[in-house]
């Protein structure tokens, strides 16, 4: 009704045609709060791994979606830009607008990263994202994050993880001391105080390091991704639980000029398609864990149990390392001090439904 | 560019004047792929409950975010237009556009109702999740809810619920008979089996019901809404887990032709919100509950776990259940037999890091 009113009043008399030659100006006026947005994610991860690194790909996929194609994010795997471990560097200096990585890969800058990925004996799953959404956390961390220039939003998650591939068995806490293992983020400090040299390797990196003998063990996330990368070919005992990673909480991580020139209704979509990116790599892990764990078990895999000496030597090594970190750095201790109080009362509670509902029917199936 | 040489072209020579005269053409033509676009949305849940009715207002404030605020939903609460356990039946006969319910509701109609939301001694929340998004259960579920004229999102969990609130102590699987229990979806055939006789009450009417007598015993979700429904004051004694409900998926069900009619971008837009709405309800049921549980148990608040005998006599006569359904109603034997392969596949899996994890941590606190 406008629109035919100002064709008119212009004076052109255009009927159908009028529609043809103004697709032009309606493009351009549009693009105002729709334009066209050609951006670039770096990935931590390498693109055999198709479900850590998927989860930015499909990420990318429902932003595109949401936006008619207009807001697109062009997906680089590790090392394409920037090695997998520099990838929140890359976004910061705005060599790239976005990353997907893990946060506590960068607790070399500062401990306080680990709260966006996992604290060892921490919050399990679906704690993390109680504490994100609703517990405090995503503001902590946004504070936090801020301070190296990004906004974060969670954007994936592993589960809780395996504990890793071992060349000898781990019986007692001593079997840690002298042990040269590929551990991710916090942890490696963690098990430095029991003895042991941790190393941060690179997805891609760490089965070359295992089979030449410069690590004596190494984890990296699950069934699903640990048979991919061919650890059980060199080192046969798989523990669990990993401990130190009861949630492998992902993020993506956009540049906060970037991020400011959006407009809101593109930050909104960002925002949800993270949520979806979570939601699908949680779900693809949990669904393909099962076949690949019967798949390493058909090789010869020993699966073990870590002995409750070592979790508990472990623990108290990581309760320490806490308090040592929490008086020495006080971006640590102003997260921490919050993020233990939220875990003792979500223990509390997952102790009545959901621990003994896992525990009675886990443990009770009927034979198929 | 385009704009100038259009404008140029039609003679009008408007410079600044352009863009003001041009902007009722650029509404109209904006409206292809971005159109004004009112709906309903028909909770099953009443206001007072401000998480589980909540993720309805919720995913409508995302789905106008994303949309500039031209996808409007309007959120009514159960009974404001039809009756909380109506709400697929507004959806599906185009009363409404959409609704925010809980799938097992609707046994009445069929049994294959219940996998949309639980199954009893079933897949967990993570693992539920992990069925829709990665394990087939969306398809299957999808194939289903299409012979009710809806398409369906998750929008929402309660986790694993607690199993509700008892006049009297249940100590053996015999103290189920004759007990008159309110309790949600396909459950109450398990318990009719054992001589219990069951209810399906809305949220808002159940609280009567157990103060006058009508029924000895019920269930709603966990202790944040229990508390506010008030059950303490007049059943004293809180049995977990909910053995029926290890996750309570709730979901957005839109009426097919209406869902055809949406361009392909607010189609996007809906199952991003919808992936957003389940996060947050998750996440603030798993933030509120430890706060209520302390507040109940202040109050006087018995809690007891199910009896292991209560459990298994349970888990026995829903198994039978499952086959007898089977025998009779193709559409749930179909579901059932791809879920109980998934399953027995997930609690394979869940036992080695999730439930070892799990276990340790919360069993180990350090005193705090």
């Amino acid at each position: 009704m406008e629109r035919r009113r100002f064709l008119n009043a212009a004076g052109t008399g255009l009927a159908a045609g009028g529609a043809m030659v103004a697709a032009p100006l309606v493009r351009s006026a549009y693009a105002q709060s729709n334009p066209e947005i050609k951006w670039r994610l770096t990935s931590s991860f390498p693109k055999s791994l198709d479900t850590i690194y998927g989860a930015a790909p499909y990420f990318a996929e429902r932003v595109a979606a949401m936006t008619d194609g207009k807001f697109q994010i062009q997906v680089f795997a590790a090392a394409e830009i920037v090695p997998g471990l520099q990838a929140l560097d890359a976004t910061q200096n705005g060599t790239v607008e976005m990353c997907h990585t893990a946060s506590y890969y960068y607790v070399g800058k500062d401990p306080t990263f680990t709260f966006g990925t996992a604290l060892p004996f921490g919050l399990n799953t679906r704690q993390q994202m109680a504490w994100f959404y609703h517990g405090g956390g995503n503001e902590l961390m946004r504070e936090f994050y801020d301070t190296y220039n990004v906004v974060h939003f969670v954007a994936g998650q592993t589960g809780a993880q395996m504990g890793g591939w071992f060349r000898n068995e781990i019986k007692t806490p001593e079997d840690l001391n002298g042990l040269k293992m590929r551990i991710g983020g916090f942890a490696g400090k963690v098990i430095a105080k029991l003895g042991a040299v941790p190393q941060q390797i690179a997805g891609g990196d760490i089965y070359p390091a295992l089979e030449k003998g410069t690590i004596d063990a190494t984890e990296w996330v699950g069934p699903y991704d640990d048979e991919k990368l061919g650890f059980f070919k060199v080192a046969k005992n798989y523990y669990y639980p990993g401990w130190w990673e009861g949630s492998g909480q992902l993020m993506v991580m956009v540049n906060k000029g970037k991020w400011a020139e959006l407009p809101p209704a593109y930050q909104a979509v960002v925002q949800a398609a993270a949520a979806e990116a979570n939601n699908w790599m949680m779900g693809k892990y949990d669904a393909q864990n099962p076949q690949a764990l019967k798949r390493l078990a058909a090789q010869g895999v020993q699966f073990k149990p870590f002995p409750k000496d070592v979790l508990l030597a472990c623990q108290k090594a990581a309760l320490e390392l806490y308090d040592e970190t929490s008086a020495s750095t006080p971006t640590f201790k102003k997260v921490y001090d919050a993020y233990k109080v939220f875990q003792a009362d979500q223990d509390l509670w997952f102790k009545f439904s959901e621990n003994t509902f896992d525990n009675f029917v886990f443990y009770n199936q009927p034979k198929t």
